[in-house]
């Protein structure tokens, strides 16, 4: 039988989403909790994507099959009350046998918050603590160019060897809540660093070190990859994906 | 020279406030950060009042004198540069040599967080994770029984001697917003765990464990201490003093 849940983590006290060895990871400590759960057999989960270390996930997913049958709510409470206080199971579903976590996946949401005001010491794994001034509506300019089907190759990590950086972005913006910037992006799939580096790039838009049309052009020109920043992970969300 | 500072902290990986040896306080990092200031001489920080292990602040405060003459902007900078990053100084002032950050109170408020929502892993240690449903009303029924002066020996630690349990509050409201209740007190002055208890009791009432118009008996009749709950810290901030 087919699983898919819904869950979110706390990214900060981990090395990152994906199992490594002698790492503490989102992925092994729900295996971990599966491998009771399902009869003690290893039980492998496959997820929508992996997020790297800092990174903070609201509605994560993923797919596993169990040997045995249980009712969606027990399961989720079964994993809760295995999993360490970081993670946590929204929802469990039974799906059908070729559901796949990560192949089906139709639309990937992903928010970063960064702080313009005070430093804030209780979100300060939580929210990017920037804490001066950005020009904002410069940087409203720029995240449009991002909108739309283009390669991205410029924006993703080095490490990353992929056959194609082509991704399309069905909407990104910017909102302003409080002193907190919100910088959202939708899309069909997103690569290694590529939101990290978008907004790292906006906030030197912001900073006026970058004027808003270069964008386009760090998009469009393979040598321009040198002005693109990563920005650092505390502030970044898997906020939804969906099916 | 006299100097009032106006700070916030993440409690959650102090031993509160208060210094105590062995343990990690605020206290002792912001007196250790103005050792180094103050020309390496001891100096003694007086605050609005301690916090228990565990509760926040987004605005307590404190005095204390220095030897050497600094700008308040620089003396903000300074202490700040000096001390961990689960602590901030918001602000510096040069003050009166008379005025004194416990004795000149006359007005604090603090909030307290719950989610009745699903539980968040990022807010694990900021907000209450009570993730049930409450009755609301009945708990803002409740919560105006705490405004007035009242002796409020049955909602204070028996740990904590005092002359008199008499005190002030000013205001006390429940607000919600997106499955989080905010409960908010204003008065002059809270003793060792009554903001818990005054929480930790309503939600007795909100769970219906007890009745709205009970709050005023235990408030009146010394035997009714044993119906008083302590709720966690994780969802307590010292939110402001006035002077």
């Amino acid at each position: 039988m087919r699983y898919m849940i819904t869950f979110s983590y706390d990214g900060s006290n981990f090395n990152g989403y994906q199992k490594q060895d002698g790492c503490r990871t989102v992925e092994e400590c729900i295996e971990n909790a599966l491998y009771d759960i399902n009869d003690h057999s290893v039980t492998k989960i496959v997820s929508s994507g992996r997020t790297d270390k800092g990174v903070h996930a609201k509605g994560q997913t993923a797919h596993f099959d169990l040997n045995v049958n249980i009712t969606e709510y027990k399961l989720k409470s079964a994993i809760n009350s295995l999993v360490p206080d970081d993670i946590h199971i929204i929802k469990a579903e039974k799906v059908n046998d070729d559901f796949h976590a990560r192949y089906k996946v139709k639309e990937k949401t992903y928010k970063y918050y960064l702080n313009i005001g005070e430093y804030n010491p209780m979100e300060r794994n939580y929210v990017y603590q920037y804490n001066r001034d950005l020009e904002i509506d410069k940087m409203k300019d720029a995240i449009k160019f991002f909108i739309g089907t283009h390669d991205f190759k410029n924006f993703v990590s080095s490490e990353c060897k992929k056959n194609s950086y082509v991704r399309e972005i069905y909407s990104a913006d910017i909102e302003v809540k409080n002193n907190i910037i919100i910088f959202k992006f939708t899309g069909n799939g997103f690569m290694k660093y590529q939101v990290r580096n978008m907004v790292g790039t906006l906030l030197k838009v912001g900073k006026g070190k970058l004027d808003s049309n270069s964008i386009k052009d760090i998009i469009d020109n393979p040598n321009r990859k040198k002005d693109v920043l990563t920005i650092k992970p505390e502030g970044l969300y898997l906020e939804e994906v969906k099916y």
